[in-house]
């Protein structure tokens, strides 16, 4: 296992690539986030967007799932919370994402000794190595022992 | 529909109510968050949650089908990003949460006149009205004409 003091600022993981699909949008946007630009291709079309794109929530977690794969074997605790998200270009049907995450902060916490707080970055780009989105995470890491 | 024009700074929504299965939290945990304590029931026991609960991401998508169906209507054309999500407190199976959206801050878009930018912050609470999780969404709005 990867405990917190084997964790160092700087730290830098690449994940694998994700290939989303029509389907999985529409899906994931009638169960979640049932806006048009998400759930039916015609009415997205007239959109900002100009066609489907995947919920920006949708992105997010396709972002954790990349990030429990690339960071496996972290004694992740809990998830404390995100800032500064950015949904900074469309997820659209047929884009791939790869997900970036770089540890930028650590401390032990003020309440437990087991544990660490650990703060991560994570920017997820697309085929075109264009940024989709970055955000902050904050979570609680075991210590060793 | 309910154009930039229409919103005002303080303006308060309340969502309808949204009941959560132990079923809906695996299935969410092993598609996008597969970390034990989503996934499985018995690994989750020994976590420092003491039983399975929802992805954070997965509490965050239920806020926003919550604050889709309680602002329908609202000419709502892209989320731009997120700022301090925290999550308060886990959010187990048989848990139910309610969404309270309050409009924070409101201002014309810079590049764009036909829009607007909203901010909101969203708290969720479970049945017993203790606080689950908290942020603040950014997006932009149509302008009325």
């Amino acid at each position: 296992m990867r405990f917190y003091e084997d964790i160092s600022v700087g730290d830098v993981r690449h994940s694998d690539e994700y290939h989303l699909s029509k389907d999985e949008i529409i899906e994931f946007g009638e169960k979640y986030d049932p806006q048009p630009f998400h759930t039916d291709e015609a009415a997205a079309e007239d959109s900002v967007f100009g066609g489907l794109v995947a919920s920006g929530w949708q992105t997010a977690a396709i972002c954790m799932r990349l990030h429990v794969q690339s960071s496996e074997n972290t004694a992740t605790q809990a998830g404390l919370g995100v800032d500064d998200l950015r949904w900074e270009r469309p997820f659209r049907p047929g884009d791939s994402l790869r997900l970036r995450s770089e540890i930028v902060d650590k401390r032990p916490s003020d309440s437990d000794p087991g544990r660490g707080v650990v703060r991560t970055r994570h920017e997820g780009r697309n085929q075109h190595d264009e940024l989709v989105i970055s955000y902050e995470t904050t979570a609680m890491i075991q210590r060793r022992g």
